[in-house]
């Protein structure tokens, strides 16, 4: 069943598997008046590129997105905003060796099952390439709160098991390992929201904190979602998790992550967004056939060995696409706002 | 904007404030043909009471449960099943002297600023109370799984900051601490989801882990979800990460927690929901009124010093909503199934 | 799979069939702070009755509505609101007779063929009596409406073939014989929208005329819809169906019927549900039983012989949902609007 | 706010204006494996040409389709399946003069006061031009139906005030007389589903036949819709509109046109669709400036004079993908179906 689709009334649908011609999306319900301006979301897509050395403007050029739809003049027109994107340099024959062969933890296997076909990309929709489109999608709703004054910013948090602002040496050690190794490693990303206003969220079950859960865990890898204290709330006394009052409706603490009841509260949000090392390893792994055998197979594709630094601005797509989608929802809240 | 359903096609509409006269559902989808199973309904209902001493039929009898539509001879019509629980002893004077404060941490504050109306319950629908329908559509939920065995079952994990298995004694002497002191704990509730078939969850917004990861963070106090390994496999290198395959394509380790690329794999499902402790205390607290000023306030209403054990079914609920759904989801997966 | 809920913002669900305990709805989407008129609502209920002779207060209480959540104080609180009718005097004896036969024209042979079950009403949830939860839910989507100063008004169009404005003589003869000969009749419900501004209607699929034809169209015995000239207009010259300006930005004529392109235009919707006989007739009808055996069956349930006075509230309540839910829907329209 | 999706299960979402770089859409819910056939698809869209002489396969290329997602080896991979089509000779001068009018009877002036902005084509998705993607993905949805033996099959039913199947001449005459005086001319256009299911529609506002008129009215120009005897059915007695059984359970007569209660039974299902002339006449007529000043324009754009033969694959189309959906839906029904 349909499943493509992300927000009620400021809407993302995306397609295109890695071995399609095209991956791209359609943004339905983005007001008109909107200035679509095209460099910032070129640059959001640039955040999510592979940040190697040898990147050239060859590869550059790889991820031009083309609007074709929506937008006239530079300005949403209130009609559906498409967006396409080429993928070029489609090497169907890196994985001919893999076709009927399904990797370990990876989407070949359930794929396969749900849909009974082997596409040439194995596992589908699953695949990095996909969060391109949530990375457009996401910047369109970035200019949406930007006019509301609100503001999305996501960080790395952790690589491995260690902190990010404080280990950048031990973490620069971790990643020449893994290379050595072709292993990978995971990591935890942050984010903030600013400024947004008091009221968005839509209890009982669309709670802005359900939806930031929803949107965060359909990212590729990841395995787990806070907000505020989160699980280290669940072992703090009431006494120790209140958020007190000032004077003026802030509280002196956060400990909620700027969410009351599922509403924003005013105060700044904040989540935490867990992902697991990609499973794509630059050593033999065993893969089964649809018959049962296991296969030491070696992987010759092209993978990140730890996607986190690409992750952040992924997190912060999916959280903009979310607060967007309330902001509008909470529109129609009172009678003669 | 209406948010008070969930599901596609297994789809339960609650409503109820904590003080209206009624709390109550809809569940709209539920195949024909399903026994409705009113003892086992109203045993999970039970599982939700409070578990204290002097428990009562009275109390009992306050949770009853009328089903008024879309059943007939103990047989789903099709047709919107519709149940009603009145709620008696409403003390709605418990709450005046609150009538014009706002707690710390509560959705007073949020519900005030988002409708602009002050409810004789403060956060309108942010009530404990509002659960229950959860556990009554999720037990028409686990009516059907039980048809396809599956099967849903939920476990305290840890209460503060033990361990539930292996910490009873210091877990009851918390518990009797925080009575003393008027404090509140929360904790940790894990959920398994045994045989799953494979092939549920629809990528990529609508994964199983993504809906899963949605319906649990909107049930109150929730801060916290992890699938499978979570927060921990963020630590971990890939290769320590992979399941390996049987011959029977089951895997030798099961750290994705039984989905892979949002689709179930046939493995067991398991998942954690971390629940900060409730924020109404039984001591003084700091509330402030609508023009900033403060006011210590004694609480005299009725809660849960540690909702944690009542909190397993309201989860098994959650799951077993999001899995009878994605279950009739995936009746459409395939042409000529 | 779920069918029982209208309206993307302001939304209805409904259930109850005519035989189980209650029919009611839960209005999800209802803006905070609109005053609840329950007299208004009442109204709405009574303008639905059977206006026959020998109407009593007895009767009157049947249809009496509890609304059990979602309001206090007489105003709308933002959270859901339900409401529930008890079916008294549900006689499923009055139907034994017809528990394994199939009336023709009734929905009795569908509902078993789609659900496998014979409820004691026959058709499930395909009665008349499933209307009044359409009345009540349109009734507080007119409280809406009249906030903005947009006003419903339907009337009867005809009866049979006799146009109600001019020919209410032949119009009484016809019931008279239709009651003598235990048959019925159908007719055509007209209804205007005044002052509805200009801009609701959400292209390309969610025109406000599409969504007025699903909504009346989803009314029992309707067969046609029809917007402005409606068929008439297929047989004029295109120069005939202008509707020239003004200066105003009015037009001198409204062939249209208030909306173009899908989105109202400021004049004066106008549309025409047109409803077929009911089939239920006090007569001896062929019925068939399971194994396709024929059989002269005589009538005795209670039933309108024209219900046609009676739609007219239904078909505007179908109305108001459809505007109420626009209106909102619209206010998402612009940027910074 | 969004409204350019239709379909729950099937779902198309259509994007493009009559002058961006592309029409196109994404269908989500396809089911795998359905073997996509190409020249199919590729005769529907030439059966939504213009008929005309001088019919080129230069003009012929301008509607070349491109799949660009979710399709390989021809088959259905279960994943959205995105089409885009070049919009060539786009032609924004033709329209410069129209820049600050708004035509009578057109979009322009409701798009330009529900979105403040003038697109180059004046009514922004109003379109015929829109109709082209409604096609391609009716197609698809046709070829799900042929799997089930589902035939849907649309003929011109009159052109103006005459019959088709009998006043070829006159309208001959009349299609003359249009192109001489710059007029245009709507007509009827009938729709038959054979060999449909019994059991599809989902009662009580998700009736087969109200989402076949939300979709046959969310045509452009549509002004009226009919199921069965449609509006004739008004006029006559119960006793002559009630389909008496056949020993097989089909019908004696079909005044219900196919669907009882919302629900098909298992009859030919057949409807109707009125369309207004369009409004684009090649004769002067009058617009208004936004100051309400009137002028006499005289058109230059390229339109049909009667679009009625080309609207038959439109109906057709909206009817499959409704048929489409509902097929879908209703596999849910029951539980171990």
């Amino acid at each position: 069943m349909a499943g493509n689709s992300i927000g009620k009334l400021f809407k993302l649908t995306t397609f295109g598997e890695s071995h399609s011609d095209f991956v791209g999306g359609v943004i339905d319900g983005c007001p008109s008046g909107l200035k679509i301006d095209l460099d910032f979301i070129e640059k959001e897509v640039q955040r999510r590129k592979p940040q190697q050395e040898g990147y050239s403007t060859q590869r550059k050029e790889e991820d031009k997105v083309e609007f074709i739809s929506g937008i006239e003049n530079g300005i949403s027109l209130g009609t559906p905003i498409a967006f396409i994107i080429q993928n070029k340099n489609i090497k169907k024959q890196d994985y001919n060796h893999l076709k009927d062969l399904f990797r370990p933890s990876h989407g070949d296997f359930t794929y396969y099952n749900k849909y009974g076909i082997s596409s040439s990309s194995g596992g589908g929709r699953a695949s990095a390439r996909e969060t391109l489109t949530r990375v457009i999608g996401g910047g369109i709703a970035k200019l949406i709160l930007r006019e509301y004054g609100i503001e999305v910013s996501g960080e790395i948090h952790s690589i491995g098991k260690w902190e990010y602002a404080r280990n950048r040496e031990e973490i620069e050690k971790e990643l020449e390992k893994i290379v050595e190794n072709g292993d990978s490693l995971g990591g935890i990303v942050s984010c903030r929201i600013k400024n947004c206003p008091i009221g968005l969220g839509e209890p009982v079950f669309d709670k802005l904190s359900a939806d930031l859960a929803k949107a965060i865990m359909s990212i590729p890898a990841s395995k787990g979602f806070e907000i505020g204290d989160g699980f280290a709330s669940t072992t703090k006394y009431g006494s120790e998790q209140l958020d007190n009052w000032n004077n003026d409706f802030t509280t002196k603490t956060n400990h909620c992550g700027g969410i009351q009841a599922g509403i924003s509260n005013g105060m700044e949000i904040n989540i935490k967004a867990g992902f697991k090392p990609i499973a794509s390893l630059y050593r033999k792994v065993e893969c089964i056939d649809k018959e049962g055998e296991l296969y030491n197979i070696e992987n010759s594709g092209r993978h990140d060995r730890c996607f986190i630094p690409r992750a952040v601005v992924v997190v912060e797509a999916m959280v903009a696409l979310v607060i967007a989608d309330h902001l509008l929802r909470n529109f129609t809240n009172k009678i003669n706002r």
